[in-house]
C-alpha cells in the first residue's frame, strides 16, 4: 500500500484520497480519448464537459445565485489582489480594506496604485491575533474588502461587517472556501486560490456578481478584466489539470453531503484542537483569541522555541507533517482544511497531550 | 494496455508517454513524502529540488547564458502580451511588432494600451502564409516583437529579422520553444506557453536578459512586474503540477538527446508530410509558402470542405486525432510538436497518400 501521512501544510495542501485515486486511475486515458486529460484539447467537447460540470457543482454547492458569474484564472489570489481594483475602482471613491494580516496586505498595497486607500480596521496593533468587532464600510466607498480567514495568525470573519447596500463587499475566501455555509448574496465578489480547500495549485476561482462585471474602464488589459473571462474562462487556455482536480475535489465534496455536512466536520475537528490548547493549562498558547479562531488554521505556541522545534520533530515520525508555524507566528501550526480527515486531528491531539505531559 | 491514440491537436498537444507514465507511477507519493506533488508545500525542500532542476534542465538544454533569468508564472503567454510592453515600454520609443497571424495580433493589441505601436512588416495581405522578407527593427525602437511560429497558418521564422544591437528583440516562442537550436543571445526575452512543446496547460515560461528586469516603472502592480519574479518564481505559490511536468519533460528531452536531436526528428517529422504535400499535384494545398514553413503546425487545404471533413472523419477510426484546421486557414493542420511520436507522422502521411488516391 502507498505510504500515506497527515499532511497540515498550509497550501498547497492535502486534498482527498479518492479524489487522487480517481485521477491517478484515469490519468493516461481520459474519457476513453485515448490521451491524458493533460493532453486533451481545451477546444474539446469532452474538455467543455469538465468546465461546465466544475461550474454547475460549484453553483450547486454554494448555492451561488444565478446573476453570479464563475471564472477560472491562473495567476493566483495575488492577481487578484491587482484585478480587484482595477475591475472596482470608481474615481473618487476610496477602496476600503480592512487589514486581518499578511494577505490582507498584499491586497492593500496593490490597490493603493488605482486610488485612494482607505483601510477602516485592523488588528495590527495585536500581531493579527483578532477580528476586529464593529466593522463598517462606508457610504462612499467604491467596495470593501475583507480576507475571511488568516492562515497565518489562525483567525477568521465569524460575522460579516456592515456594508451599505450598495457598496459591493468583495471577500478573499483563499483558505476557507467552502469550509461553511455563507450566502453568496452578502458578496459582491468571492476569490480564492484553490491550493487550500478546493483543489491544487494553479488555478484561482472568481465569483462575480453580474452588474459589477461592467465598471472597468474600457482601455484596460484584456486578461486583467473579469468580463473577458466571464462567459466560459475560456479565453485562453485555462489552466486545465488544476481545473479537472477541482473538479474532481467538488464531485467528492457533494458525494459526502456538501457544505453543511463539512462544517460539521469542521468545526468538529477545530474544536478537538481548541479543546487540548484550552485544557494545557497554558503549555499551549493558541495566538488567535477565542472570539476569532479560525476553523482552518489553528495557530498556537509555547514557552520556549526550543520546545516548539522539539514538538515539530517528534511529529514526524507519526505522520504528522507541515506543523511548523508561519515565521510571523512562530510556534505550530495545524491546517486542517475540508479534505483533512477526523483521524489526523485525533491522532495529533492525542501527540499533543501526550507531548504536554512528557514536557510540562 | 491503455489506449492512446496519435493525438495532432494543436495545444494543449501530445506529452512524451514516458513522462505520464513516471507521473502516473509516483502520483500518490512523491518522493517518498506520503503526499502528492499536487499536495507537497511549495515552501517544502522537495519542492525546491523540482524548481532547481527544471531551471537547471531548461538552462542546460537550451544553453541560457547566465545573464538570463528563468521566470514561471500561470496565465498564458495571454497575460505576457501585457507583460512585455509594461516592463520594456519606454516613454516616448515605439513598440514594434510584425503580424504574423492571430497571436501577433493579440500583442499588438495589448501593446497599443501601453504606448504607439508601429507593425513594421505584416503577412496578413495573403492571410498570413508566410513570413515577411528583410524584416529591420529601427533604432528608435523601445523593443522590436515577433511570434516564431504561427500555430494558425502552419508559418515558421528560419532567419531572425535584424535588430539594432541595443534593442531587445521579443519573441513568443509559445509553439516552437525547443524545437530547434537557437541562440538565446539573439534574444531579450522569450516567452512560451508550456501547453505544446514543453509540458502541460497552466505554466508559462519567460526567460529575460537580466538588465531588461530593472525597466519596468517603480508604480506597477507587483505580479506584473517580472523582476518580482525572477529570483525563484516564488513571490506566489506557483503552478505546481504544470511546473513538475514540465520538469520532467525536459528530463525526458535531455535523455533522447536534448534539443539538436529532437531537432533533427522533427525535421524528419515535417519533411515526411510536406513530401505528401509536394507529391500530391495539388491534392493537398499547402497553406504556407514553402520558404516559411513551420516544423510544428503543418496545415493545408482540399478542393472541397466537404472533402476536408471526409479526409478528417476518416481519420478518427484510425486514431489519429485533431486533425481538423483552425476556422482561419480552414482544411486539415497536423501538429507534430517534439512529443509527436515519428510513427504517428508516418501513420498519418500513409493515410493522406491513400486517401488521396481514393478521392481524386
Amino acid at each position: 500500500m502507498t505510504k500515506r501521512v497527515f499532511n497540515f501544510f498550509a497550501g498547497p495542501a492535502t486534498l482527498p484520497l479518492p479524489v487522487l485515486e480517481k485521477a491517478k486511475e484515469e490519468f493516461l486515458d481520459f474519457a476513453n480519448m485515448g490521451m491524458s486529460v493533460l493532453e486533451i484539447s481545451h477546444r474539446s467537447e469532452q474538455w467543455d464537459k469538465v468546465m461546465a460540470e466544475a461550474g454547475s457543482l460549484l453553483r450547486e454547492l454554494m448555492k451561488i445565485p444565478s446573476d453570479y458569474k464563475i471564472i477560472w484564472l491562473g495567476g493566483g489570489a495575488s492577481t487578484q489582489f491587482l484585478m480587484v481594483p482595477v475591475n472596482l475602482q470608481v474615481p473618487g471613491k476610496p477602496l476600503e480594506y480592512v487589514s486581518t494580516g499578511g494577505w490582507a496586505e498584499k491586497a492593500i498595497k496593490e490597490a493603493g496604485l488605482y486610488g485612494e486607500v482607505d483601510i477602516i480596521a485592523s488588528s495590527k496593533d495585536e500581531n493579527h491575533s483578532y477580528i476586529p468587532k464593529d466593522v463598517a464600510f462606508s457610504e462612499k466607498a467604491a467596495y470593501g474588502h475583507i480576507t475571511s480567514n488568516n492562515t497565518l495568525y489562525g483567525t477568521e470573519w465569524h460575522t460579516w461587517p456592515e456594508v451599505p447596500s450598495d457598496v459591493p463587499l468583495v471577500c478573499d475566501m483563499s483558505s476557507d472556501l467552502m469550509a461553511r455555509e455563507i450566502n453568496v448574496k452578502d458578496f459582491g465578489v468571492i476569490y480564492a486560490g484553490a491550493q487550500k480547500n478546493l483543489g491544487p495549485a494553479g488555478v484561482t476561482l472568481t465569483i462575480v456578481r453580474e452588474d459589477l462585471l461592467s465598471r472597468v474602464p474600457e482601455k484596460t488589459p484584456t486578461m486583467l478584466k473579469w468580463k473577458t473571462h466571464a462567459k466560459d474562462s475560456m479565453y485562453n487556455t485555462p489552466p486545465v489539470f488544476p481545473i479537472y482536480i477541482s473538479k474532481l475535489s467538488l464531485e467528492y465534496l457533494k458525494e459526502i453531503g456538501g457544505v453543511k455536512e463539512i462544517e460539521g466536520r469542521n468545526r468538529r475537528k477545530a474544536k478537538i484542537l481548541y479543546d487540548v490548547i484550552d485544557n494545557s493549562d497554558g503549555f499551549y498558547k493558541g495566538h488567535a483569541r477565542a472570539d476569532s479562531r479560525s476553523l482552518m488554521n489553528v495557530t498556537f505556541t509555547m514557552a520556549t522555541p526550543e520546545l516548539e522545534d522539539k514538538c515539530v520533530a517528534g511529529a514526524t515520525p507519526l505522520d504528522l507533517i507541515g506543523l511548523k508555524g508561519h515565521r510571523s507566528v512562530g510556534g505550530m501550526r495545524a491546517s486542517i482544511y475540508n479534505a483533512m480527515p477526523i483521524e489526523g486531528v485525533q491522532k495529533l491531539a492525542e501527540y499533543l497531550t501526550e507531548f504536554k505531559e512528557n514536557n510540562q
